[in-house]
This record gives structure tokens, sequence and C-alpha cells, in this order.
């Protein structure tokens, strides 16, 4: 099976596949998000796998908007915990350190660290880019915070583990595919819908859920490009949309507002 | 007065201290975004700017994760079109450029213009960034794309402008200080709560703006790190604070929900 994501060899979508499927799947690295979605819908590949949400650094919302223009479902949720290393070339040791190049997301996470050790920080494209660069360079007075994936791609040596301020960093990615998945005992079900921008409407269309007592785990606006007065709503809720509680929910949601959209039903994830 | 941003000079952050006060503030740059709230608690600063969402890319939490940790208010929101431009070394013409620079994220947002002109996208740290950098070396087969700002900083050449395939990009920003703004006629009130993780716990709360005609202009949920039963939900008003109707709303919230917190009332932006 081959499974399609955004970025390098070795980024954390790539580790996100291997928890998921260990060596079942093939991980196919895309330079760009909407490349996922053509590379399954092209049947380049079998399912492609999307970053929706940071603990520290929230929604990836073009996410949400490629799945609402496309026609791809989400059929599996997977929380990958981002623990973050130190790598370097073979033989380099903590002490040689100078320089430690990665994104400024993964840097800024890893502040205290890199300040304790009195590290220079660089910025860089990427995480795992930056490991990829040290080692074409074979740079010996630096290295790079990345994924331990991203280690074993490039050949490369950890030098230090779980580096991060906060530990409670986690991201969490959808599967998509041209289905949904069959109800098991937990699920969640994406949907997306318009309200007009008038006082009382999210109320309203809120309604169904909490009258057919459906817990929201996630609720976020977007305003429309062009139609300021028009709001789409990502929502995701637990349940499973063959379900009959979930059905009369999403049958209350279409009499108070318009354009609903199911982006899939699928098990939830376990927290690893 | 001065005013701090996050990025380097020359950053679209730096354009809407511009756009908002002319030549009366000196735009001050800072590392991190966190650093820009230290600077207005230290009084280093006046105020601080802090980017709060792009139509194209979605919230910026850490902004609103910021203001309802730190005792700082929303005092006016700024909103800037973004228009990228193509800039280079002083005598080189587009003919010759065969590279271009830039965030990820801007070259996604120019990939038809890149594409149509043949043009081999590279990507870097930061927009602003890869002016300076070109600058610093010198390059004549490459350009970069960024604000017109930043070729104005870094005495560069705008070779092509306005080159974003889609022209309804902006982006939101807050002004911070030690209080937030009085009344005007058109203002918006920014307030974090927390609800318990119960089904209609969000659709109580939002009756209290409901039935005193309130409009919510944005809602996002934020998992509450280390507590996964509670949500902290980040909410838009129109109105001020000070106003009846929306002292009776704030005060029914207290009772629906808890930890409610007013992150400021501010004058609505005008879109430029």
């Amino acid at each position: 099976m081959r499974v399609a994501f955004q970025g390098e060899r070795g980024a954390y979508s790539e580790e996100a596949i291997i928890q998921h499927f260990g060596q079942s799947a093939e991980p196919v690295p895309r330079p760009y998000l909407k490349d996922v979605f053509d590379s399954v819908e092209s049947r380049n590949t079998d399912l492609g796998l999307i970053p929706v949400e940071n603990t520290l650094e929230g929604s990836i919302v073009q996410t949400y908007d490629l799945l609402n223009e496309r026609s791809l479902k989400a059929r599996h949720e997977i929380v990958l915990k981002v623990v973050h290393c130190v790598i370097a070339n073979h033989g380099v040791s903590l002490e040689e350190v100078k320089r430690v190049y990665s994104h400024p997301q993964a840097l800024g996470q890893c502040r205290r660290y890199l300040e304790k050790n009195g590290f220079e920080p660089v910025a860089a494209y990427d995480t795992a880019g930056s490991v990829k660069m040290l080692k074409e360079n074979g740079l010996r007075d630096s290295a790079a915070i990345a994924s331990s994936r991203a280690a074993e791609v490039y050949d490369m040596v950890v030098l230090a583990h779980g580096i991060e301020t906060h530990k409670e960093n986690y991201t969490r990615f959808l599967l998509i595919g041209s289905d949904d998945h069959p109800p098991t005992s937990k699920d969640k079900t994406s949907i997306s819908f318009i309200v007009d921008h008038k006082p009382g409407t999210l109320y309203k269309a809120l309604k169904a859920f909490a009258e057919n007592g459906i817990n929201l785990t996630k609720i976020e606006s977007r305003p429309q490009v062009g139609k300021p007065w028009e709001y789409t709503f990502f929502i995701d809720l637990e349940g499973h949309r063959s379900e009959e509680k979930m059905r009369h929910a999403l049958d209350k949601l279409q009499s108070n507002s318009h354009s609903v959209k199911i982006l899939g039903s699928y098990p939830q994830a376990m927290k690893r």
C-alpha cells in the first residue's frame, strides 16, 4: 500500500504513517498538501496522510479547506506524539556543536534546551530538511532538530532525545481515501456547514447536536473568501454518521444551515 | 511610539504597523512572538503587534494562547492585504531569474505565477529574510517573494507586483498594550472561556450571545494541555464590553461556563 504525505523523507508525517501501518505501507513524499490529494485522486497512491491539528500550533486550515473542496473522505485518525531529537553527523559530540538548525516552530519548542546548552538556533525551512543539509555538507560544528526517523532515513546520529520544553505535544492526522470507514464502537465524524453571519445562527445550528446528546470535540469558523456575510464551520463530533442519533442531528442541521458536507466518519485514534 | 513585532525588518507585520501608524511609530523587530509580549510588559516598547488570523492559513493559535496567559489587552485591529512581490538585486531583469526564494506558504500562494514563468521555487525560512539573503550574496540569477516593504528596507528592486493566485488574502493583526480601547461606534470584543467536555455545553454557553442579539465573528476551540476533558474557546464578538447587552451576555456566560476572560475591546479594522 502506498500512502502520500506532504514533506521530505523523515518528516513527522512519515513517522505517523509508520506508527500506524508498520512495514505494511510505503510512505510517498509530496511537496505540497494539495499534491497529497491529487496523488490519491489520480490513484497514484492508495491513501494520503494530512495533518489537521497540533497541540501547540493549532489547526492546519488548508487541510480543512482541501477536504471541503475535494470528494475524498477522512477514514482514520492518527495521533503522533512529537518528540524532538538533536541529530548530527557520525563522530560529532554534543561538545562540538555550536549551531542548531531546524524549522522555527521546532526551535521555539526547544528554546529552553538550546539556551541551557548555549547553542545558536538557526532557522531553516524544514526539520528533516535540516538533517539532510547537515549530511550533504558534512558539517561538524552543527546539529539539527528533527524526528528520530529523520536520523534513520539519512543515516545520522541522535545525540539527545525529547528536548522539547512542553512534553504534551501531539499532532493529529487524518488518513484520506475514496471512502470513509465503516462503524466501529468508537468513531468520530467531521463535517462542514455554512450559516449566515447573523446573531444566533451558530447557536441554532448546534441545537441539533445538543438535543441528540452528541459531543463536539472541535469547532472552528472560517470566513468565506469573497463572501464576508457567510461563515463555514468545521466541526468534529463523537459518533459515526450511520448511527441513528447522528442521522437525526444531521437532518436537523440541514434545516438550520446550508451546504452541510460530511467529510468522513473514522475510528478515533488512541494516544500512544 | 515604539511598536514591537515578530520577524525580520521588512516583514508583513512591519508593513501593517506602517499602514496603521504611518511615520508616527517605530517598528521594533523581535525574534519570537513571546518576545513581543515581553517587550510591552517590560515597557521596552509602548505597544506590540500580533498576527491572529490569515484568510488562507487560518488562526495563529499561539497568539491566542499568549493573550490568554498574559494580562495585556487587545486595543486595535489591523487588517492587511497581503500582496506578494518578486524582488531582486538592482540591474537584474526577470529574464535572468531562474530560482525564486521564499517561505513555503508564500511560494504556495504564488504557485501559478512560478509555474507560468518556469521559475524554480526554493523554500526558505522567511519572506523578508530571503530578500536579505539575495542582497548579502549579490545573487543575479535569483529573486525572492516578499512584501514591497522588504524591497524598500533592503534597497532592492520590485520586478513584479501582486503575483498571488488568490487576491483575497488578508492577515488580521491585533495591537496589544496595557489597556484596551474606549468604546467607539463599531467595536469588537475578544473573550476566552472554558466549558466541560460534555454534549450541549458549548450550545448553552452560546445562548448568552444569541439571546442578547450579539453576533459572533470567530470561534475556535483549543484542547487544554494535560486536561483532556476541558476545552478553551476563543470567541470574537461584535460590540464593546462596556455596552449593556454585552455586559448582560457576559454575566450569563459566567453562569454557563468558567474562567471567562476578556482579552480586550477594540475598534474594528477597515479593510483597505
